[in-house]
């Protein structure tokens, strides 16, 4: 159940249709999650999960795209070229930490299959791959993510409603010490123009929070119930994606995605020092075509001042607090490695 | 009265011995408050608050130091150098925003005065000011404030507690459509370790923030008394200076900095477009003279893995969330320009 | 002589009309120079030096604008909110460190003046001003530069042939030993598209170097008068402004920014550190208009991808190659305080 | 032959013993080069190339680090953790673009096998992995290298001179239309002061560079020769690693990193729209323990203002640009896919 279904309301701002991210038109999400026992004690609780901006080829059609670091003890890739050149041309992979290779090699060999001018007659693409920690539940150090796995997190995204808490990526994943993961939401945005109302929408990979810095354990039940394992410490990480059918640029998407850490900051995190929170934001406005022989090419841009940018840092804000506890609230009980259970939040 | 004397509590850290940002030793904070009326109906509500690292010649021991930019919709001065060299040669000036370039050259007098060796045998001085805009209540412009205000402003700097609310460069600012201005509070930090306790202190010129915004609205009476004035958009400005005597460095500073933005984003600020919410912290533990022959320098350092920094981060957060409530709590009723008056907001 | 007059060819980009930054059209300069003895053998050896990117109103009609930090130790104003919005709405001023504040509050008078609402029915203004310390030549401390000059410098600006070397914020500057001050070039880009041909242009205040470091030695006389004084160290600082009319964003416009340190690499500096080295680039391709009540804007932009970018890239180190290089060439033999003389390079 | 034996000298700084990144104490490099002929007309000309700081394991005692990215079209991962914390705690592993997920993976095995903490009773580790496109040579669609060649690259690492031209991760790549790849070179810094004598190192991946920008045709002989591939365009990338053993902090080594951007521009380059040129310092002159239960560091830090950082400023540039034309110099003609050629540059 998302969190709204529980009464509970994040900010002002209505919803999309599906309070998801693929309310953002054409937007996709795969997801694929690994779940079995290993050798000798060791688990596979974790996945893949993959998010395209469109049902192209995102390497011939661009989308504009920003990133913000709010705390840099990640290892995402991609980062650098996607803000020299103010683009995504790759689905965002999202994953454990040590499958970076595995997830980003996999949207690589996705992309050079449907691509074969890439490394051939143009040039190289660039994948985003974000990652947090997951081995509190994973026996991370087996590196049970595939290249396949990853491409069939893509192949298998499609704009339905996402499926949200212990799945994909967020398999394995540990949010203020109950079971965080992937969680989602969307909100509409300058619903008094009726020609002109734009989507924002949110997805998380939640593995960040100390218990005592939980914000909404006001919305808990008083539990008597035993909750066995040590609090999970502050550190941790969460990789935020926002999508938006708005007409922004690098500049004005990057200044979206800081206000990804306005919701993060309320739902009690102060960004801890080995937490890798980061944001990816893009829009899906305006498709910029990998071969154009043009010079220049024609634009439409949301004005900076125009009372629809407030907004929208509004709705990023509301957004990813809401996308944070869906992801709590989604979640169930889920046993890892060594019989390790971490428990759904008691939401009352 | 703070508002912490009226029952609302911030977070979980103990408070420095006054809640102040001169609880971190040495740090001096001077004021200078214009309140009179100018010709044809014009109002001067505006004045200069000066923070001084120590008492001896910042130019001479500098501090490290590193800012922050939340949001750049401002005009601050004297972070390039700042941030390149990682230390605060000056006192930190604030004061409103057509009013930089006097502050600047006030502080700019009382250094050549003070330093007869700068642009003569060495070389020049980064002066770091900061502003918001005080138009609502101040006739701003009429560039009332003078080098010789700000020079006051810095000669009187003492360790005492410091005056919050509609004093000096905070006289004519408002916050969520309240009066506001300056604010401060402070935070211990380790107090496990007794031997090795540290402080972090918050001052802020708060002018930001819609009404509608205001997450603090709970603490609020149910007011019925007439609030005529329209309430101010959400845009407006916050400038935030941290102290503290924990050991730390330009990059380290710079990631407390960061943490300024969950306590602003606490109190309902989503970081709005025309705001410029800029941090700048410094740390006392070290002095740095500005004349040494040594190559090189012995530097102790907080180690970025040791629980202490998440506290501090932790600080960081609740002394901005903290200062911007007594910035509210502090000021008084205050009438301006065309008669304006801007109402304390209605704390229960 | 420009340098190119003397025989001395930069790169292989043809340059514009009048090898100035004014050869952007509608690109203007004004200068006021102040050069005159002071009581007690101090020297007024200084000035301002103001670059309009168009004859109108630059607040109500911005221009598209970046900044690049070369190297920080230097005090230019104005790059956050440059940066944040993207935009210019002022005059770029350029003067001696300590006579920032004065410059800034001349193009703040003179905005003012022009402009009613500002700081009335709108918020205030943005202003750039860059700064050299030409204290070897000039009696600093002295702040001889008043916002009446500075008013007058705005004034004045022109789109005719830029004055180079000693003369407004230039008259005190000292390069690599030499002379240093006012210099500017322009280049032609595009040239294969006869309908499409773009110009960047350049203007430096140049008062940096060590003369051991100077690349442009093979171009001097071997020169056995006597140079009497000491060769200045490295430090010292540049202020690079380009101008182009492409089509550009602020993300594109530092990317563009960013080469002048091509240029500036290839005179000798190794960016030494105490330089203040600092570039500032607009594009006038587009006007951006203050009050519009559109959510949305129109913008034409060059494909980063075309090649047409990496001739903007090659223009722009060219152009500041040669307008440091032309700021030498054209400065003369310049006496200051305490009799002080710097000599022009001595060019074969 | 290195350029020096071929008469060819940069800047003014002695070199160290063996002129290379190896002169800096401890400092390693491993490399393995692939050079096979494939199915089907492809062919493998590409490698990996390993850099070590020390000996120790780099997890256990990390060495301060910092990035800068001079232009980012390039995938190289890690930066965002190296420049949040300051530190390198992996390996430095350089290879062809699409390879980075096997390098990253190998260098992920090495450290698995050799820390079992990591992931296990600590958290996970970040490692950094640059690249450049070699895809004119080496088929670079078949992704030839496994996370065994960057193993053993590891493994195989020394402190003997570093061989270069076509090895390693350069043995495909091509640099202003001749063959380039792997250059290295040092400097000696501070000689003045015996007892404080530092190195700065510097271990290039060339990749970049159109023939008609190339600084020094000056050296070459006028060939006559067919030069039958056509010069490849400016595009394509470099990757700079700079060691030191003088005591830099992340913003000092960011600073020094900066300065290859000198070097670089001094060879002709002007940093091309599709170059990712990237440059990754560190120091050796502290070791920081990932356990450590202080709360503080005692670190010995050169003052920014010393004369000595500004030969490590012009240290770091000439070793970059002499490095860069080492690459050429010491490169063989050499074939690759479909029988391509790329010749060495005829040196004089």
């Amino acid at each position: 159940m998302k969190v709204r279904e529980r009464g509970i309301r994040i900010g002002s701002l209505p919803t999309g249709e599906n309070n998801c991210i693929t309310d953002v038109a054409d937007v996709r999400v795969g997801q694929v999650t690994l779940d079995k026992p290993l050798a000798k004690g060791e688990y596979a609780a974790t996945g893949v999960t993959a998010i395209l901006p469109h049902a192209g080829n995102p390497f011939r059609e661009k989308v504009a795209a920003a990133s913000y670091v709010i705390n840099g003890f990640g290892k995402t890739t991609g980062l650098i070229q996607l803000d020299e050149l103010g683009v995504l041309e790759s689905p965002i992979m999202l994953t454990n930490t040590f499958s970076v290779p595995a997830a980003t090699e996999g949207a690589l060999r996705w992309l050079l299959e449907s691509t074969p001018e890439i490394g051939e007659t143009t040039g190289t693409v660039n994948i985003v791959t974000g990652e947090c920690n997951d081995s509190r539940l994973n026996s991370i150090r087996e590196l049970s993510v595939t290249s396949a796995h990853a491409k069939q997190a893509i192949e298998t995204a499609s704009i339905e409603p996402v499926e949200e808490g212990a799945v994909g990526a967020g398999k394995g994943m540990v949010c203020f010490g109950y079971k965080g993961g992937i969680g989602t939401s969307s909100r509409l945005i300058n619903r008094e123009e009726p020609s002109d109302v734009f989507t924002i929408g949110c997805l998380v990979l939640s593995n960040f929070g100390a218990r005592d810095d939980f914000a909404a354990e006001r919305y808990m039940k008083e539990v008597t119930i035993v909750q066995p394992n040590a609090p999970k410490p502050a550190d941790g990480s969460i990789i935020i994606v926002l999508a938006t059918d708005a007409p922004l640029d690098n500049r004005q998407l990057k200044r979206i995605a800081k206000r990804a850490g306005v919701g993060l900051a309320r739902t009690g995190s102060h960004y801890s020092n080995g937490s890798g929170d980061i944001v990816i934001a893009f829009s899906t406005a305006h498709k910029f075509p990998h071969d154009q022989p043009d010079a220049k090419e024609n634009v439409q841009l949301l004005r900076d001042s125009h009372p629809v940018m407030n907004q929208l840092f509004q709705g990023a804000a509301e957004v990813t607090e809401e996308a944070i506890l869906n992801s709590l609230s989604q979640a169930v009980d889920t046993t890892g490695r060594n019989g390790t259970t971490v428990y759904q939040a008691p939401f009352s």
